[in-house]
């Protein structure tokens, strides 16, 4: 061990150092499918807060890169380190500190994984209304990305939850931002910044959640309609009618048979109709009463099928549920079946149609298998593209990114820019705002070790 | 006019600069009840993005301060120009650039009023949920002050109906960000950061508002309770129903004694009761469709009873709009009342009650009178504090701040910091974070034009 080792191994105990040979494969590398794993030098796992304030200490006065890590279910190689840098895991720092009923906010450390304090809130009647797909990924990845998921559409994404953090900026300093409020005007929102700052501002040690009452009775209903684009159309005016639905997702027909591939889904739907859809809307919806949900149920078909759809099915509440846990792993059927890349642009989502039919000219110009599913209601879509020859995805990936950018749209939506998206985000934006990025990067980090190569060159 | 002059002058058109005696002094201030006003050297009234850009162009070449003004309806005199300095006044941006009905979001300038932004979104059944008590305040104004209001406990406050931004950055670059989209992972989110930053780091001329379907049967209900501390107490329980009330508001005895004084309410409750009761609950419910909203009007009654309430009365449509108008103008009925200072501590919901004891223990000692009101459901308190004496009254504020502090909260929950509080936030504010901050201001403002002297010195 070197001098860095030694300095590691007093400030978190030499049974939380791992380094060089002895770090495991996993530490080098999130799921993205393109971003190369690198082995770090150090992997450490501090317990407490003040023994991240000192790795970060000793990381600076060395210059040595510092890597956050959470679950590593990224999708963009935010988490990939650096060769000479150290993994700060977060795999200690994993409890629930507080279930705060009165305030309706979970006090956390980052390690805490979603599945966990979904059981935990459970107890108290409260839930944590973020869910990506991923509820192995834990509450620090989910702030660093900004991750986003299926209820969305009705509750926002992780930003709209994290109430405060405490966090250890880059020179160790120990500090702490907003509480148990949501609103607060006093002074600039660093919470707020730190959220999707992808590991590269300070390293949060502990979160303030906001918790929501967990609503008692859910349906779900799918509906099947004869075109992806068909379905793009009808989703802002079903969302005009006020119906507030928890989740509002569309999976193209690829997609479907893949999930249904993978999970030996019976979903009820008579073959003609399988043969004729193009793409499914899903549709979850819940309240507060059964009555009140039969009554929202009843409506939604109805506006569904005058909205174009084939037929509709409120699933059993079995099916349903394996239905939803399927749209979960569709990243993995996908992966599965062979793709080679995943991009999630975000559009207005009146606008997802015209990008959907771009994807098909790129598909089709390039001679690439491009396949989707998403998060209708929000307008970002996951297309998986099925294009081996690196230079030509490349191309696709570009051409991809650019016409969601000309609908009005961002690069990513919740999966992030990690080093994976990191060559288009810089040739698309704006170079005064990526200037000013590196602003802000170099005021909260002027010696650049947190997750350098990540966002920026 | 100076040079300085004559270059705004051909920027904007002569007729829309005023100079020296010539500036009205509405321009000096806004309503705080403590901020000195101070005339500016120059007000200029842009007309464009780019007439925006011209002036900080000059502003910069000539290091003059800058100051954005909206409505001045601000309370903490973060408008308070220097005297040396350019009030840049969007009075004339003023216009609603689109009503989006399909991706449910307003694109504005920064000179909108609220009042008008609310007649133009019913036209398409739909409503800008952010309502601060001052429907005159500018969409601009409020952006900058992060502004919240009685809505906040359903809907959120204006960060999170804030999708995107077009801002002038001090160097006088134009730049967008974020857009018709709720979520998105593509850098460093500077549109957050704008928001609540006092016009400090670049200037917004433009920004996408969310919108949501406006609901169409709401009714109000008011529940005297014995003392302000069981309203707090109530509150935490009420919310974890699951009801979702539009709004969640108490006020004290004389704060509804000075707000019927004022308003002539003819509210139906009993003599015996108004003697009785120390403080009021205020709850707005708002559902899709009349039979819901009766049966959670009965439900809330019924719970309201069991919360300790006297009496629990359903006002009718007129005197409920009176009493939340009269709310919402509890800030002049108290400066009528002659209230030398109003804050908006704002602190965990379930810990009002004790904010509350400690501000009355706070009124006892300094011989001052501490009145109350403010969004329960968001632990978010206005006191107007009664109390001559300059130097007392700093005490007496200084107090009320750390003990705002000390039980998790912060200094303001919605009015900002401006100058009025500058000196009790930098005294109060972890030194880390005031460092941080001022290197955030650096990275945008590097030669410190943007609104000096507000949030720090």
């Amino acid at each position: 061990m070197t001098d860095t080792g030694s300095l590691l191994a007093k400030a978190v105990g030499p049974e939380h150092v791992l380094a060089g040979d002895r770090v495991p494969e996993q530490y080098g590398h999130d799921e993205s499918l393109t971003a190369a794993a690198r082995r770090p030098r150090y992997v450490v796992r501090p317990g407490t807060t003040a023994e991240v304030s000192e790795i970060l200490g000793i990381a600076g006065a060395q210059r040595v890169p510092v890597t956050a890590r959470g679950s590593g279910t990224g999708l963009c190689g935010a988490c990939v380190p650096g060769t000479d840098g150290i993994v700060v895991s977060f795999e200690r720092m994993d409890r629930v500190l507080e279930i705060d009923t009165d305030n309706h906010v979970a006090v956390v450390q980052p390690g805490v994984i979603l599945a966990e304090l979904d059981c935990l809130t459970a107890e108290s009647g409260l839930c944590y209304p973020v869910r990506p797909g991923e509820s192995s990924a834990s509450v620090g990845g989910t702030i660093a990305t900004n991750a986003g998921g299926m209820h969305a559409v009705r509750h926002g994404v992780t930003r709209h939850h994290v109430l405060g953090v405490e966090a250890v900026l880059a020179s160790g300093a120990i500090v702490r931002s907003g509480g148990k409020y949501v609103k607060t005007s006093t002074g600039y929102d660093l919470t707020q910044l730190l959220v999707g700052s992808e590991g590269t501002l300070a390293l949060v040690t502990e979160a303030v959640l906001r918790l929501k009452p967990r609503a008692g009775h859910g349906a779900t209903v799918l509906a099947p309609f004869a075109t992806a684009e068909e379905i793009a159309r009808a989703v802002p005016r079903l969302l005009a009618q006020g119906l507030d639905p928890l989740a509002l997702e569309y999976v193209d027909m690829l997609t479907m048979a893949a999930m249904t591939a993978q999970e030996d889904l019976g979903l009820g739907i008579p073959r003609q109709v399988r043969d004729t859809a193009l793409a499914y809307l899903v549709v979850v919806l819940e309240e507060r009463s059964a009555d009140r949900l039969e009554a929202d149920v009843e409506s939604l078909g109805g506006q569904l099928l005058e909205l174009g759809a084939d037929d509709v099915y409120v699933l059993p509440a079995a099916a349903a549920r394996r239905l939803i846990e399927a749209r979960e792993r569709a990243f993995w059927a996908s992966r599965k079946a062979g793709a080679d890349e995943i991009v999630d642009i975000v559009v207005p989502r009146a606008v997802l149609p015209r990008l959907l039919a771009e994807a098909d000219v790129i598909a089709r110009d390039s001679g690439s298998i491009i396949t989707g599913c998403g998060h209708a209601g929000d307008g970002n879509v996951h297309l998986a593209v099925f294009q081996p020859d690196g230079k030509r995805r490349d191309e696709v990936l570009a051409r991809l990114f650019r016409a969601g950018r000309a609908l009005g749209g961002a690069i990513s939506g919740e999966h992030c820019i990690g080093t994976a998206k990191k060559r288009y985000f810089l040739d698309l934006e704006d170079p005064a705002k990526v200037e000013l990025m590196r602003r802000i990067k170099q005021a909260f980090d002027p010696d650049g070790i947190l997750n350098p190569g990540v966002l920026f060159d």
